[in-house]
């Protein structure tokens, strides 16, 4: 076992609630599925919505239960669990770098996420056209170079939550932008091909729901 | 000393970049101050900014220089000193409750943002309305509730970087709503003042550069 930043109990009940959609419960599972942890993944139905709600901290789904206690807010059950997990790295800087580079793949993700919000067509379409000649290779050439120096993980020299929360995001580029996306980013595909292929999260992407089809407009 | 969640290294030289605004900094600013943890708080003129913003690691700040090495992302900053001066509470769960307050802060920030962001007079009114009205008695409704179950605090039975989240997130509110805004609030209120009472944090609001007028539409 190698050394990490990791908890040590680990005798607990989890139930995550969320939509029957990757969005910001996909990481908490390839989490979950890394390890080797049994939850369960309640995909609530649109018309249990409203009830279900009402009963949640602040309205707001994901939430994870743990032994019945109800805990908010995607990246803190994600980093809480990664901890536990041993997902964190080995000292307190490369938990720090982490949290950097989540919050950072958060900044892209709400970059692209804004052609999706956007109603009109033709702003939608400038937007597009910006997101994918600016913000997108900006921030891809740079998370390429620190996978590359990290030889092929994005923090450390071993598997973190953040290389998990990259798999999940770059696949949903290739979604996006189709299977050619991350041709000039020969680091990112690795690290994604890599993660996808950890025995736990290969058998998890076998045996999930299939996967809706992204929205387009 | 308490027993916490604290690391033991500390002998680090510390410039954290930013704007000559509170924004997303400032509770960084209070993380030092409680600490009581010299650090160079270089405030950014605007003039300087094209300049610096190339030399950051995505074109942002806050970002915090350690021993000269950059870090980005604010709430990762934050999370990383407050784990380091014994602010992330006493145990793991601890730590986990202040992610989810810091982060759902965040959320109800976004709220209040959106009235600034909106260009058109008519619909700023509506979105405001609706904030006022629902957002934020929503919310603050909840957080009352939870300080008060914890006797004063945030999370726990001490103080963390949370409660410091709350007390510059409560101050804004007030410069934008009026003192008093947090009149159905008493224990956040307590704990706005309790914070601003601390000897360092106190200290360091009686030096603080004059707050520039919160922008106002």
């Amino acid at each position: 076992m190698r050394r990490s930043l990791r908890m040590t109990d680990d005798n607990h009940q989890y139930k995550l609630l969320y939509f029957d959609l990757p969005g910001k419960a996909e990481h908490i599972r390839y989490i979950f599925a890394y390890a080797g942890v049994e939850y369960e993944d309640e995909r609530i139905q649109k018309d249990k919505w409203p009830e279900i709600k009402k009963s949640t901290p602040y309205g707001k789904v994901p939430v994870l239960e743990i032994d019945g206690q109800q805990v908010a807010q995607s990246n803190a059950i994600a980093r809480y669990l990664a901890r536990k997990f041993g997902l964190v790295g080995q000292t307190e800087w490369e938990a720090l770098q982490c949290d950097v580079l989540v919050d950072t793949l958060g900044d892209l993700q709400a970059a692209v996420m804004q052609i999706m919000k956007e109603p009109d067509p033709i702003k939608r379409e400038e937007i597009r056209a910006r997101v994918t000649k600016e913000e997108l290779p900006f921030y891809l050439s740079k998370f390429e170079k620190i996978v590359q120096e990290n030889g092929g993980f994005s923090v450390g020299s071993d598997i973190t939550w953040s290389d998990l929360v990259f798999a999940v995001l770059l696949d949903q580029f290739e979604s996006m932008y189709g299977k050619t996306a991350l041709n000039g980013y020969p680091s990112l595909k690795g690290l994604k091909d890599k993660v996808h292929n950890i025995p736990g999260i290969k058998s998890y992407l076998e045996k999930r729901p299939p996967k809706s089809p992204m929205p387009r407009h």
